[in-house]
């Protein structure tokens, strides 16, 4: 990237989201995306595979985020609190771009080729997750399970913070489903 | 369908694996696979959307079975008791098909855009169980976050059980991934 471009990834998101808000996903190009961003159509695909990766431009730092704090947390923790270590960290990471969230999420409900796109980032954090947790001495396939739970954790907590009629914090609503996944074990 | 081809839709499906398995699934077109059944190309279209769509032919009975199962356990079962029952359904459903799942899992295995398929079939799974726990009087988000649990835990069992290094059946290893959860839940 030259100097002259320095935030030019960002502006090319910026631009994405309120083009595809105005015109609509289908209908906005790579073209359009770079002139208003003021860059060249060369310089988008040197960021971005395509229009519908724009939207999934982070899914690597988060994913990144959630297993350096499954990694890190104490060696003597159980896997339900090193996952609540990682889910907490992406909880805190969100939390403060819920309007940014709620756009994007409204977005990828209505694009069924969006919502493929999100179910490929669930299963490679859940990938990546399992290898955390398996290096943390936790045996497959118990490793795998314990991973896709913990997806299944941070995306109902998201589906409910994405929620107009919701108001309550992404870390709250992660600990509260952390928390129902004890009651289902339960047998009453 | 004309009574000169009853069993026109599982002869399509036998044609579409043997010829995805010799020549490839990209190489396939649905004229080749309709000519090998001794069909007629607009047959084909007739049952399925296109060639990626007979490799999940039989993912709406599935699904019906499963939710069937959880809607028909006893009321006073709890939502555990009432998902194990539903995938035990599942299990003894696919247990006499190893093999045939084994090839369908190596072919989805080696296709991104069947990989993405597959993912979608099991969100409309979870989505389904969801509903259905929801009839039974499961509150949301428990619902919704219990079908996902119940999808992983299939799915676990599933990869395990089409490894080829493992002889045990399916019903068996869905239920060991049921009593994993419990160890998940524990905080030890």
């Amino acid at each position: 990237m030259g100097r002259w471009e320095p935030h030019s990834r960002r502006r090319l998101e910026e631009a994405a989201l309120a083009l595809y808000a105005r015109d609509g996903f289908e209908k906005t190009t790579a073209a359009q995306i770079a002139e208003r961003a003021g860059l060249t159509e060369r310089t988008f695909f040197r960021h971005f595979g395509d229009k519908r990766e724009v939207l999934f431009s982070n899914e690597g730092a988060v994913r990144e985020l959630l297993v350096t704090a499954v990694r890190n947390a104490p060696e003597a923790h159980a896997p339900r609190d090193a996952i609540a270590a990682g889910l907490q960290a992406v909880g805190g990471e969100l939390q403060p771009r819920r309007e940014a969230q709620r756009r994007r999420a409204a977005l990828i409900a209505a694009h069924p080729e969006l919502q493929e796109r999100e179910l490929i980032k669930q299963a490679s954090w859940s990938a990546a997750l399992a290898d955390t947790l398996q290096a943390r001495g936790v045996a497959e396939p118990a490793a795998r399970l314990t991973a896709k739970v913990a997806i299944a954790i941070v995306r109902v907590a998201f589906e409910r913070w994405i929620d107009e009629a919701n108001d309550r914090d992404l870390p709250h609503l992660i600990a509260e489903a952390l928390d129902q996944i004890e009651l289902f074990a339960s047998r009453e």
